[in-house]
């Protein structure tokens, strides 16, 4: 992405943040963010195909598979599955706590955007079985939804109080996951 | 319950899986299901209280809170949870495979009742972090939400296949998560 498109996009991103924390996000519409954001609708929808795509899409789920084909294949398909996900935010600047905990809690207040979280939650499932092809199908779909499912929790706790850090938050819900027996 | 009471219940949950079968759930009313039982719809509120808890009624739950409350203290909180869910499962005859695999279709199908689970699970989920008072409520609520994510794709895994047991299924999916270390 050119400088100038990453603007463009969090010019975006932020007018959409500010408008959904003061409208609420089911009656903020898309020609208020375009209008709010300085561009038109038609270059909105070139950056987002659809209102929640501002909330949905998520850098970091091509990063998670990545990093969950790297683990060794020798350890079991839960601590692949852990190690890969923690690797995977591990490696990113987190300089936007504000903005995701904003996200997060937009996205845990409005009951349609927990369903398309639900369905986004389903295709990561699937980006990360397809990650651990040695492994059987269904051991990788229960350890992947385990692991998801864990995020998500530590997720949404974090963004419901109002302090700690984010890296520590999944740090320690994948600790839950990841137990080292003595 | 009385055997008459349980009778009635289990008459009015058999017709219910016939209509849906045959209807789907979404165009089945509860007057259909009440006929088809032969019971009044004032006799079929008195058992359920809307259509939908048919299907999301779960008699494991209280079971899975007491067998998690069970497990000794020193181990870790998802091992308890892990081991507690197997063993709620385990006191169980499971006579009716048969028709927990229809009632998993019938609820996987239709996007208003995979809502309504969704929520069902946080009940649980609450369930089990009450059973586990000692251990902080972050950590209590990731085990959960992680072994429930478990068990609900293994569940749906295996109401997809046509054959397999029901308990082998449930143990697999926990053996995924109780990783024996060497």
């Amino acid at each position: 992405m050119s400088t100038k498109t990453q603007q463009t996009r969090e010019r975006i991103l932020t007018a959409a943040l500010e408008q959904f924390a003061a409208r609420g996000y089911d009656a903020t519409t898309v020609a208020q963010i375009a209008s709010s954001a300085g561009v038109t609708e038609m270059t909105f929808f070139r950056y987002f195909p659809a209102k929640e795509n501002l909330l949905l899409d998520d850098p970091y789920d091509p990063l998670m598979a990545a990093a969950v084909a790297d683990q060794p294949h020798g350890l079991d398909a839960l601590t692949r599955v852990v190690r890969g996900v923690r690797a995977a935010w591990q490696s990113l600047p987190i300089a936007e706590t504000g903005e995701v905990r904003e996200r997060m809690r937009i996205a845990a207040a409005s009951p349609a955007l927990r369903a398309s979280m639900a369905r986004n939650t389903h295709a990561t499932e699937e980006a990360i079985v397809a990650a651990v092809p040695d492994v059987d199908y269904r051991t990788a779909r229960i350890a992947a939804a385990a692991v998801l499912a864990a995020l998500m929790a530590a997720l949404l706790l974090w963004a419901q109080s109002d302090d700690g850090e984010l890296g520590e938050a999944i740090d320690s819900a994948l600790d839950v996951l990841e137990v080292r027996r003595g």
